[in-house]
């Protein structure tokens, strides 16, 4: 983890360190157009996850919650929506690994033009669950990939490099003690990431599927007793990026579903948007609470 | 390949087979709540790239091309759109392979429930490029993944599985002809997928750099010299899962900027709209060629 004793976000690459302008494609910023550290100094809290949609919600409810305005979408691109409510970002990161990578390293080199410092990132997002209800909360303890791994996988130059997915320790008991103080069902677990939404994951209801039902089932019992409790598909990168980017950072996932009872996701509506608003109000609870706010709903 | 003899849209999954009800999450589309044969049965080609408001823009396009009303988003879920206009799907992946993973497979389940036949994919993207002027069309030739195999990689039951990512030889050899037909400028040459933007595109202006300015340029020459043209994140799982299913596909990208002159993409805006709008032009005039219809501008 890189050292960071003023807290201020680094680059952590001294090739664009010497450059003075930047394009952030994905966001469709581009550096000396805007002044960032007005716009984005005082940024605190970064609050991902993968669904545009869902996140603009978030911040609206946010926004609400502290009693100023939304405001507009800061992301000129459609490729991910930006709001920014106070010291805290929202951003949408899409469904993977390598969607999130880019919106990371954009995010990143934004709040280092902005000069922020102190940051947490947040993600928080939909989840299957092992062994868990449908509704529970995940606070991930740590991040495996497809071969069971405490790493983050990269290709850099034609070669495998392997970075370790490492969580803020101390951050997670917190989340996970808030949990249980405002009475959101709740458990601390490994989350398992992985690549695809149905193979990857052991589904019976892809498209393609050469396995048994006692293959998934096997597989599935290994991951319980590895400590995973639920799977999603972001969860190494984030918690590995932002640990060699030296920024604190935590994980809280709903599980839509008890991947031990079935494959399908068939939450009824209203309890879907009641399961997808928990992971909300953990963090907006944390988050109040860190800005001295009482978390008690709005 | 699978064979496919009847033309038919195949499910390769013999549990999923048994099922009568399916829940296309992505798409928020039910099996049973929709008539599908009705709505997709004449489904020909699929057409597809990571940003939904391009792809929205090229359904609407093609509408306005073949005198027909676009209709509305027939995706109920805000993870991806879809439009249908006569024989063709517009249908956004967002980026990388694993965000495309997912949209195939539900794809080829909703085609195979619909009873679609002879149905050809198209992925119609944005790239790097490599060695070629920036506005090139690439059509693929080949798919090659971060450690330089024609393979896609995925991760099943914690085991790493390679599948070959090939290509429809005859159909590239078609788009490349076309497109020197109706003067587009165009290269065919293998595409190089990166599961990242940055550090696996050997960037020097992402958040993170551990290389060289020399190494970088010592492995874009590699590539070079391997016959790739192009560089994006999607090609090798759309090439190996579409070959899987027995259907045919092809990749053709505009390149936004030639890798061998800079990192950023910094094209302006008329420029930028009309780069994007090349493999669209390519695309409906194989399709209208196909379809018995003059291939010329509306």
């Amino acid at each position: 983890m890189a050292s960071n004793a003023d807290g201020k976000v680094r680059l952590l690459n001294p090739i664009l360190a010497q450059e003075s302008e930047d394009h952030l494609y994905h966001f469709g910023i581009i550096r000396s157009a805007v002044d960032l550290p007005k716009l984005f100094g005082d940024v605190k809290y970064v609050c991902c996850g993968g669904s545009a949609a869902r996140l603009a919600k978030y911040a609206e409810l946010f926004a609400n919650e502290i009693g100023i305005d939304l405001g507009k979408n800061l992301s000129n691109s459609d490729r991910y929506i930006m709001y920014k409510t106070g010291p805290v970002l929202w951003i949408n990161h899409g469904m993977g690994v390598p969607s999130l990578s880019i919106m990371l390293v954009e995010t990143i080199k934004l709040l280092h033009y902005a000069g922020a410092s102190n940051v947490t990132f947040f993600r928080l997002g939909t989840s299957g669950g092992l062994g868990v209800q449908p509704g529970t909360l995940v606070v991930s303890s740590g991040a495996i990939n497809g071969e069971l791994e405490e790493f983050h996988i990269q290709y850099v130059m034609g070669k495998r490099v392997k970075r370790p997915s490492i969580l803020d320790q101390q951050l997670k008991e917190e989340l996970y003690s808030l949990a249980k103080q405002i009475n959101l069902p709740v458990e601390m677990g490994k989350t398992f990431c992985a690549d695809d939404f149905y193979e990857g994951q052991a589904r019976l209801d892809g498209a393609f599927c050469e396995y048994t039902k006692e293959d998934k089932f096997d597989f599935l019992d290994r991951l319980y007793k590895n400590g995973v409790r639920n799977i999603e598909m972001e969860a190494t990168c984030f918690a590995a990026m932002l640990h060699r980017a030296g920024i604190r950072a935590a994980i809280v996932c709903v599980t839509m579903l008890n991947r031990m009872m079935g494959d399908q996701v068939d939450v009824e509506k209203s309890l879907y948007h009641d399961f997808e608003t928990r992971p909300f109000k953990l963090i907006k609870s944390f988050i109040k609470q860190q800005m001295g706010l009482p978390i008690n709903d709005k």
